[in-house]
């Protein structure tokens, strides 16, 4: 198989797995866990939300969590901004690297932000110019960009007329999403194909965000790598889920992912065991059984140390 | 990708399932289950096994469950057999198609039939043999083909040993098993094209059991299909385990394995929705929840129809 050698997982969970907990998480507990996964050797965290706490109350203490952790040298903490104003506050609060997403559906993007396209690629724009002319990374995200949970079949012109805008505000990353979890891999592959084809040349990162809630999350991180993609985001745990569809299980879970990643030979950089002690803690902390399957199973022993033969 | 445009799916639930659940499922309730899942279009369902009573007492009703299951016109009802006697007993109950497994790695063969491998190639050799001269169909798997979770990695010339012997007894399908779900993609890519181009020109199939372990089964089966695998077991609602993996979820779930070929345009000939009805009422009737995800999430729309665009 034409493989990666390495690739990078950006952990979103204490930003998309922790907001969708019922229950308040302690704002030690957020730091306890971001703090320990930053022991791993992940090279990126997205560790919480500039949305106004009004709309997501779990991520009130986005600056405090942030004044908290303890910052690990070769660690990037990034943050989701939802406007300006998130921008301002991520600034504030010494971020350098921020998310921002659109879905391209119209009825999700509705759902989620109040808002139209249109209209969010205004809010967007603004606050994309504001976060380069402080010198911080942005990474736009086009949200239902394989499906929607509300409108079903969303077409690819859609995405690309969304991803379009993205690039020309000057963005460093492309993120493409599938919050609902209704990408298939063939689907996948040629999305990766094209945009990998579209952002040849440049300085612009592709990114993937799968969500499992079909037990397909890995298959389609394996179609996005055989195409080239190399970052790849993960919860712990496989936290987080789709408000639109109740009882489906969250995000890719990150060590399903790096056990998967590792036994391939796939360098992430990730210190296996120690990301799984990680997910039991957070699972102890949170006081439930989370969706991960290898910190039941165990990892592939080979994916902590590779085999001599075969 | 270059996917295949038909996959058989084999449901091996009602045999590899019902046999890790510690309460004994009333025979009523398994000739229900198995009864619906004929309904679904799926064409072979491994419905039991002729090991002895006193080893898998949950399959001690093989002969009133297939004396009493309804044989829908195209649906080739197969069984599990341990030896010359299973096959004796098969035959009485008027099976067609029988399966017999043996670990490549030496000490899950031990525990799990209490015999060497050779010893089980010998007990083997007479029981297909018994088969084929009443017209039976036999498969024979390699067991622990892509790793033991006792021995830890095995090397695939004690598979290739296995499988060899086995052509020689005439068999017509050669099944490599991932009891502990220890596979990965690119392991699973490279004995499916290897074993493919040993079987090339012959009538024998290759078929492929994954187990859902770390979250990466069905990942296996798209690396499986990208190689030209085309037959594939599962296990209505993911039922199964290993015994060595305690926590660990079963085999590939028959919903998301049906969810995620349907979506991608691949043919199962079954209808998804009366699959996933028909995993619902087993959850139903076993009291329990049970992995598979499509369950919980519903299908992916276009799994179901496809979209007019894209």
């Amino acid at each position: 198989m034409n493989l990666p050698k390495k690739v990078t997982i950006v952990d979103v969970g204490p930003r998309d797995g922790f907001q969708m907990e019922p229950g308040f998480i302690p704002t030690e507990q957020k730091i306890q866990i971001i703090d320990r996964l930053s022991e791993t050797g992940i090279k990126r965290i997205e560790v919480t939300s500039f949305v106004h706490p009004k709309y997501v109350p779990q991520l009130a203490d986005a600056e405090e969590v942030l004044a908290r952790i303890k910052r690990k040298e070769g660690v990037i903490y990034e943050a989701l901004v939802p406007n300006a104003k998130g921008v301002e506050r991520a600034i504030q609060a010494g971020v350098e690297h921020v998310s921002m997403v659109i879905s391209a559906s119209e009825s999700h993007n509705k759902a989620n932000v109040n808002m139209t396209v249109a209209e969010s690629l205004k809010t967007l724009k603004e606050a994309v110019k504001l976060a380069l002319s402080h010198g911080i990374k942005v990474t736009t995200g086009v949200g239902t960009a394989f499906g929607c949970a509300l409108e079903g079949w969303v077409p690819p012109e859609k995405v690309e007329a969304v991803a379009d805008e993205f690039l020309d505000m000057g963005v460093c990353e492309l993120s493409l999403g599938d919050t609902p979890g209704l990408a298939n891999p063939a689907q996948v592959s040629e999305m990766v194909r094209y945009y990998l084809q579209k952002l040849k040349g440049t300085d612009v990162g592709l990114r993937l965000h799968f969500h499992d809630s079909r037990g397909q999350g890995l298959a389609n991180v394996l179609a996005a790598m055989l195409e080239g993609a190399t970052i790849i985001d993960t919860a712990i745990c496989g936290m987080g889920g789709c408000p639109y569809s109740p009882g489906a299980t969250g995000n890719i879970a990150s060590g399903d992912t790096v056990n998967l990643l590792e036994a391939m030979g796939i360098d992430t950089g990730i210190d296996l065991m120690k990301l799984i002690e990680c997910e039991r803690m957070t699972q102890d902390l949170l006081g439930k059984e989370l969706p991960g399957q290898t910190i039941k199973s165990g990892p592939i022993p080979w994916a902590l140390k590779k085999p001599k033969s075969g």
